[in-house]
């Protein structure tokens, strides 16, 4: 048993001429044949569809039972007997969407729970799922078939557009969101960000934080991240841009389309992405800074200057990667036990 | 427009006099002329205040159109014509004072939300807003003028002084918190230390963590940032310290007066911060160490050691850092392409 | 006062006889004196229990007024006059017991809290206690003697042991939980990995996150820390691993028995911790990796190779720990203000 059915509901079993279709894939099999879900190559039976992506794994193809397999065209000829080859030009998307075919994601079950608290003049979309403990404040206005799951909590005059999930223990405020923005588990928006002004007896006092988060269409924000609002003008993670869990987010950052911010990094205030930036685990991108479209910072990296765009940019302080690995194995050698003694 | 006033309430137009007594400035203009609010240096129309408090942002001054802008007095003659200079040795606090006079943070609206669960033999201060699905435990004591916002869980025995604000979804539990305290959302107060004692049969046994937190007059504590509460004494968090988001606490911790500790730092048990410590994001601080009155500690720094007082240390470990970004320049042109080939 | 009482039940005072049969240890006083509580070696008083694990703090044994200490059998000979040496092979473990005999952990007071939003068709265990606002989902099936705190969230079809713990705001879905396991407040545990594909058109599709969290025996998450579930396949987290505050942990990750992740480190996707690992605080260590057995990663280590077991490395990229800091050394000698100038 690849899924659990406790947890996923199945839509299998499937057609192959439908799956194929829905991956861009061709296959010499019959249309009419059905298979009942995925898996991995090592996993999955006859009656299961599982896919290739990485040469590494070539070895576990040869071994797997699965009933098909997805993966690039040239790999066709390498399926095992017994094992259809769905050839198609981007393997990984293509096995996405047969999977999704297999287990769509749930959609909203329309309905307000008793319990929810939702403010007299805020409005709330047709078609909406709005679970337990929820809470929306004044004047906010929820668009269409939206899921706001347990405990979620929507602050006055937040706007939401159609389709957003907010999962449980989230929250967002002083914010304006598209349409299909997903709000991961114990997610922050919108919250004060980190100003204030020195005092001369030593004190500190709050500078009055008095911008937004602007979340575009489809960005989505991991599992007890942050994005703080703006202090004057707005914080923005642009249209499909993706932060993995405990990432933070400081005030008056922009990000543009399709950034991607993995596990535990941050990005100081002010500081621009452009487009389709990359930033790996743990990495740290300084305030008031510029990374141009398409950079990718590596994980860990501490960058303190602007990054061109489409440079790869690693260590801390942040340098070219091919400068890096060049230095760090010198580093290296400079530990090793016999290095130094000669001269 | 400026300020959304879907999110932020405005007390203005206000007098320029009134303007100038708030941010202890001094200017020539009409101090009956009325100002509408406040907007950075770009966005500023003539009924707008702005500020200028860093030398490189001169030339946004040249271009602006606010009708008046807080800035040093030396700089006080750079103002474009039409454009009033209010002169204020400190400029940033004036504007903080400003902007807070037109925007003032939201007051508590007293009451208690019919949803809220509080034990019967705990105490809530006069003036106090307690927001829907609040829960305060037993033999809790909550200030007068305190504002818990939806969610905010208060555990048995713990007291919160005066004005203190609990965001939604934070928890406090075995904690004293004193005067003007602010939790924002997901910040984790008093939990559990993370101190436990292998058995010889290779298990773990908790060691019971007796310890309390101690939160000082008007302490801030960032969205998600977790400060553990001891395992023996007390984890103390200084007066006007303010932690940002995503900020790790160990048990026994002790900061001083207005300590900062940035985004994703940590701060390992049993070590002390002495007054006016700044902590760079993504920085670390081994445990058991002491770092000196007003050090600075660099972005993504290891301390391993102690630190003096009033020093900058950087680097994983960390080091002086003049001696470390001589070092680092050194690690740089040794990754260069012809390092090391003339040899 | 050691323990704070608003906090801490006390079950003192407690003979000498039971002290020394949960410590394992040794002791020439009478097994009928009394002690009241715990307290460290500066803070002791008479009637108080005391323990000495390290080497370095020899000098407050000296000068302590504690009416027993536990250590070392070979430092037993070291307590100052009045002072009763409790001599035990594990003094950490033998006061770890002592001191949860004096303040055990708070267990259940079963019920269900009229506020709690149970699916009809879950179940809760015998002599659980159910909180304020915890919503369980459909299916879901709580074990005995289990304590959900205010507004915990337990999603549809999951399973929990006997004798769990999930504190305020802690959030579990798709997963599978044995005995004794403790989520502190706000871990999140079981939401969508972070997996997607590009498409040809630059957006990302997210891959089905079809796996589960499986939560071994006796297992610890800490305060905000996230563990996601499996894409394909379980994440799994050992049994009696503990995982401190603010902890990433990648779909399909796996962990062996008793592994240590402190504070703010990271797992990255499908890597593979064995037996007995410990990551220190802020480390990193990246996807598709393999950690041995017993091995040792140190504080802001970045590791992006398989580590033997056994092994201890540090240094981003991580190094053995030896030739880490001989490198340093090196590297920190190297901006020293003389250097290279000779040359």
């Amino acid at each position: 048993m690849a899924v659990d059915p406790r947890f996923f509901a199945s839509a299998g079993p499937l057609r192959l001429g439908d799956l194929l279709a829905a991956a861009g894939g061709r296959c010499e099999g019959d249309p009419e044949r059905r298979f009942t879900g995925v898996a991995p190559l090592q996993a999955a039976g006859p009656d299961e569809v599982s896919f290739l992506d990485n040469r590494k794994y070539l070895p576990e193809l040869a071994e797997t039972r699965a009933g098909a397999v997805v993966l690039q065209p040239d790999l066709a000829g390498q399926v095992p007997t017994g094992t259809l080859a769905i050839a198609a030009p981007a393997p990984y998307l293509g096995f996405a969407r047969i999977a999704a075919l297999f287990h769509p994601a749930p959609g909203p079950v329309p309905g307000i729970h008793p319990t929810a608290v939702i403010a007299p003049d805020a409005t709330v979309g047709e078609g909406c799922e709005i679970g337990p403990y929820v809470v929306i404040g004044a004047g906010a206005r929820i668009g269409q078939d939206c899921i706001l799951y347990p405990h979620a909590v929507v602050g006055p005059g937040v706007e939401l557009g159609d389709g957003c999930r907010l999962h449980p223990h989230s929250s967002i405020s002083h914010a304006v969101a598209g349409r299909g923005v997903v709000l991961h588990p114990g997610a922050r928006i919108g919250q004060e960000g980190f100003g204030f002004a020195p005092t001369p007896e030593g004190r500190f006092e709050t500078m009055p934080q008095l911008g937004r988060v602007i979340l575009g269409d489809f960005a989505e924000i991991g599992a007890n991240s942050c994005v703080d609002r703006g202090s004057q003008g707005d914080t923005v993670i642009g249209p499909g841009s993706r932060l993995d869990n405990l990432v933070q987010i400081g005030h008056n950052v922009r990000t543009g389309r399709g950034c991607i911010i993995v596990g535990q990094a941050g990005i100081a205030g002010s500081t621009v992405l452009e487009d389709f930036v990359q930033v790996a685990a743990q990495a740290g991108v300084a305030g008031h800074l510029r990374v141009g479209a398409g950079a990718r910072i590596g994980a860990q990296a501490g960058v303190m200057n602007d990054v061109p765009g489409k440079s790869d940019v690693i260590g801390s302080p942040a340098m070219p990667v091919r400068d890096f690995w060049r230095a760090v194995a010198k580093f290296r050698k400079s530990g090793g036990k016999n290095e130094g003694k000669a001269g």
